[in-house]
């Protein structure tokens, strides 16, 4: 049997690990860090080692580094992903086929939580049935960068009784805006918050939660808007990504 | 000035902590517990002590314990959430003045992340408004239920591109079942997800995760809806309380 650990590590520094990640490396055999190519690519592979250094030791532990696949947006949207998530497939069965001797453990740190957003879970479990037994895995929770953005700014993630929306910039860009009450939105390129001005909205934004580079911004969203898309390009200028989450919530009447 | 820390230990065991919410617990000098009434209290303080004995050494820490008002059912639901709202607002200011000297730090161990669900975080920072600089506070995100909920089930929170909702048992009650696609269901006491028979839906159920007793169930919602009614009488009638979370999840035409 081999064994894949799936590992939330939180969004960024070592301190945001659970003692329960922390036992999960020491089981761990080989670490695969699956790369994206693009900038910001070595700053989170640097993160990634400091974690492993951090409670391993400097350079005591192995790594295998592979380019992830990229997704090509050739037509349909779910063909491509679809065509993507099989490369990834290929490539994960040769690394354990490879690099996983019978009995071992390979970890794969994964940031936020490995179950918002990221499909690893779902490429491994594909695996693990495919493999007949042969290999299993598990998952650790790790603090998403939902938790961290709503700690930093200090408020509640819904208020009293009401639900809670994380959705996509790709959903919040096209959806009508008077469907959006209480929503936190990941994974956005393209700013849609721009598209609820004059709805009465609070923003509450956060670039590089958890990292060394942390910036935030709340405020009525007509209010800080501006500010925020210049601080954007700004840093975009300036370090070339930008990973960014936010919260949209629309005022009540009562606290306007 | 004085400063309260909101400590999210996760589900339960003490593996669920953060290094950075065990930093916190250390920073503390006398933890507030506010207990509700009812069955299941005594489980749920030993759980607390259980984590500070792990890790700040046993009875090696000031607790001062209190009641927790309830909320009373008289009338309009919001005017009862209110008075209850200022009730514990005037249990915290007492504890705060009697419990706490200058320059010292108290800290309140929330189920969980402190974000979700839960009214400290509002109490707290309508608290430190009032203050005028007297009082500060500060979040330490935690593991919720939600996200031990998918680890347990080895499942994503949301499939590729989709959104999520949290929401309330309170909610799936009413709601048109048709609004439900992919949400996660907390503060459930009525086994709302009866109400989705025959809407081809999965269903993922946790009960007590990341506790000694956890008990899980993963199905067709129309398949395991019969047997998870009679464990979950069983378990009340055994023990007096549950604490459950699911996941409803309909499927999609290509997975029938
Ligand atoms: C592929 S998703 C992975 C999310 C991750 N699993 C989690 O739990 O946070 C990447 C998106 O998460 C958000 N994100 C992740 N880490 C972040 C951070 N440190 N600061 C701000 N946003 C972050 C951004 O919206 C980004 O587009
Ligand atoms: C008042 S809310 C607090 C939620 C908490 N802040 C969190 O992050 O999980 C309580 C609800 O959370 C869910 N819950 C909390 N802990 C749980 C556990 N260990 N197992 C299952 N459900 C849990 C249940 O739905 C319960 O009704």
């Amino acid at each position: 049997m081999k064994k894949i650990y799936l590992i939330g590590m939180g969004p960024g520094g070592p301190e945001y690990l659970t003692v329960q990640a922390i036992n999960a490396l020491r089981q761990v055999d080989v670490f695969f860090f699956l790369e994206k190519e693009g900038r910001g690519k070595d700053e989170l592979v640097q993160m990634r080692r400091e974690v492993l250094n951090h409670y391993l030791g400097e350079d005591a532990y192995r790594i295998v580094t592979a380019t992830s696949p990229t997704r090509r947006t050739s037509g349909e949207y779910s063909d491509d992903v679809l065509r993507w998530h099989d490369e990834k497939r290929v490539l994960f069965e040769r690394l354990i086929a490879d690099e996983l001797r019978e009995g071992q453990s390979a970890g794969l740190l994964l940031w936020g939580d490995p179950s918002l957003y990221d499909q690893t879970v779902s490429l491994v479990a594909d695996l693990v049935t495919r493999s007949h037994g042969a290999l299993d895995f598990e998952i650790i929770p790790g603090i998403t960068s939902v938790q961290v953005l709503t700690a930093k700014h200090r408020i509640p993630l819904n208020r009293v009784g009401e639900s809670i929306t994380i959705t996509t910039g790709r959903h919040v860009e096209t959806c009508d805006p008077a469907e959006i009450d209480n929503a936190v939105v990941m994974l956005d390129y393209n700013a849609s918050f721009q598209r609820f001005r004059g709805q009465n909205m609070d923003l509450y934004w956060g670039g590089y939660l958890g990292c060394q580079d942390e910036i935030l911004a709340a405020g009525p969203l007509d209010e800080i808007t501006d500010d925020l898309l210049k601080t954007k390009s700004e840093i975009r200028d300036q370090k070339g990504w930008l990973m960014d989450i936010y919260l949209l919530r629309r005022r009540k009447d009562t606290e306007t």
